[in-house]
């Protein structure tokens, strides 16, 4: 039994309202051996608060020594095996941009290149044309038709973009047609089976007549395609869970994320104060808030240690306007950790705050990594960290007489 | 998709240094509830100083309350699931005496042992014998020739020997021929699928020459088989890792065991310093190096708790040596406990020390069970331990976009 049956043979419906509150990132490290990190470095008087009445714990988000990035991240915190659903780079990018891509999609992700006279690539990014540049370039590729294929194109940003094409029963195993190096030319669409080789041959036509498009558009004459493929065959969030659940997600890709288990993406305006909003004006309609913060994790990329305890502080500032809806189960966690230190996404195990009424407390006083480390939930899968939000908000039976 | 495919997806290349340092059997007991173990009774300076810096846990070799052997204490740290490659005793036995075993060889542990006139088993060591006997012996029962298969037959200390047949498609699946008593005579082999019933006819047929050869050789007159098996299909270490690998191990086994992985195995001498020298000279050739140290465990077996302290004390003088090669990775850790207040093996979680620059530092001070109880790795399975090593060597791209 896996656990996604175990779930929908344990859940029962009843009024209890779950949040989990994503800080992109949260986890870090400290500068020094010895030192604080940003999230204990971080003057976080309503977390610690949350703490004490709470249980702290250390979520893995993948398995030991694995770094996610924000898709396996957040699929795993929504309690979806990252190792089983797997998704495309291409349905990524595309949910990034709030591409609503359906059944029949095959998502492609498009760099914006330069070619010489002999098809010979002299710059997989164009030279990072600027976005307008890319926007209107992508208005011209989007005028392209193939019979009996509807065909999306979309800017992202810089030199990057976005490809749709839409007909039934396409598939999406295609080799990318980036090189990744100069000196050589973009290589041509394979298809891995035989739904995919009709995807490549469409592929095919779009980058013929895209050449043509391009021409005299240099340094961005052409594009690469990398990450084809299909949005993934996932359970919708509410099937697994029975709950309604809605995010409240200011950045395109995490709103593409809930999109994908169908959550209701709701209109979550731009900053922390705009997500509490509505969060309480869609407080009575959904039983699951799901809650994204970028900033954690942006000024972690940066290497910006102040900036990213700052950016905690700001969170915890909110804290209240949540707790005073009074949640039955209140979850403040990441999607993995992203230390100042090491200007990326890491493996480093999470923390994660628990809060609800049975709760095992545990004889922690602050919100930080050393603490959760000896916090009453251990170190744990994040796959089960819904299994632990459902328990709390006493919408499991138990399992077996 | 399985660790390993995760694994081979994620490594990168690059100049990082890996150095796995185990001491077998480290994990101990105190001989009174409320006292110290060997680890913690031992005066580790060196160790203490590192487990500062670095992060410290508890390795579950196989699974809870499971005690591993040499072979499955080591394939998990190695990272190969030691659920999922077993290996025979036979196999352990040629690994452990340099005996370079093939895909068409069937290894055979053998003792021997002594029959009464009757052929009854009357010692199943046969007295003991020295092992300048046991080799002659060896050597007479390596000239029996058998149609159609290359026969060894190799002493690995007193009593015990190595029999190996090579011939195209034999089968490893023989019951043993020692009955495991004494007062009956030695059990015919048999073959359990038709490949290994071959195995059978022509262990038979040895059997029958060599009770002629031995037959005045009492009191090692005869000799019983064991833990017949062929190597396991196994991935190379470097396959999996992209490491260039090296085992500075002084006992045959655990050279053995690295060979089973393809690692190359390096003369490390006798001693420690001999290990250390050997360390230092291969250090340009090679990215990661398994280092091996014995004492601990034998003297766990042994019940000598004071001797267990002082091999523990030996091995951290010797740390300094490691530490100015500048590893990128350090891992001390063993491939089970072997408490010397139980004399044996034991499934007890094993102490890990993980010094790296990225490590998230915990609140230890000295290297230790209990110190590790509350490290910052928690308490895991021991085939994650590679990954740890890959994550803190920057040799894991992240997973998923």
């Amino acid at each position: 039994m896996n656990l996604h049956d175990l779930v929908r043979k344990l859940r029962v419906k009843n009024e209890s309202k779950i949040v989990l509150l994503v800080a992109d990132g949260l986890g870090g490290l400290p500068l020094e051996p010895g030192g604080n990190t940003e999230l204990e470095t971080a003057r976080t008087p309503n977390l610690d608060l949350l703490a004490k009445r709470g249980t702290l714990g250390l979520s893995i988000p993948v398995l030991p020594g694995i770094t996610p990035g924000s898709g396996p991240g957040h699929l795993g915190l929504f309690g979806y095996d990252p190792l089983e659903f797997q998704i495309g780079r291409g349905v990524l990018e595309a949910l990034g941009i709030d591409f609503d891509l359906g059944p029949n999609d095959v998502a492609i992700r498009g760099n914006f290149c330069s070619l010489d006279e002999q098809g010979i690539i002299t710059d997989r990014r164009a030279g990072r044309i600027a976005s307008d540049i890319g926007q209107r370039l992508c208005e011209k590729l989007d005028k392209i038709t193939i019979p009996g294929v509807e065909v999306f194109v979309r800017p992202v940003k810089e030199y990057r973009l976005v490809v749709v094409f839409r007909a039934p029963g396409l598939g999406g195993n295609v080799a990318d047609t980036d090189p990744q190096k100069t000196g050589v030319a973009p290589l041509d669409p394979v298809g891995r089976d035989a739904d995919s080789q009709r995807t490549a041959e469409i592929a095919k036509a779009f980058l013929k007549q895209a050449r043509e498009v391009l021409k005299d558009d240099a340094p961005a004459n052409f594009f690469t395609m990398r990450g084809i493929d299909k949005r993934p065959a996932i359970p919708t969030f509410e099937e697994v869970y029975g709950l309604r659940a809605a995010a409240v997600a200011v950045y395109p890709m995490y709103r593409g994320l809930a999109r994908l288990v169908s959550m209701d993406v709701l209109d979550a305006g731009l900053t922390l104060a705009d997500q509490c909003s509505r969060l309480e004006q869609a407080w009575k309609d959904y039983d699951f808030f799901f809650m994204h913060y970028k900033y954690t994790d942006s000024t972690g990329e940066d290497g910006n240690f102040p900036a990213k305890v700052e950016r905690i502080e700001q969170l915890d500032a909110v804290v209240p306007r949540i707790t005073a809806l009074k949640p039955d189960v209140l979850i403040v966690t990441g999607d993995h950790s992203t230390p100042s230190k090491m200007k990326s996404h890491s493996w480093h195990p999470v923390p994660v705050l628990l809060s609800a009424a049975n709760c095992r407390t545990d004889a922690c006083t602050s919100f930080g990594e050393g603490q959760c480390l000896t916090g009453g939930l251990g170190q744990f899968e994040a796959k089960h960290l819904m299994s632990l939000a459902m328990a709390h908000a006493g919408r499991f039976d138990k399992f077996g007489a």
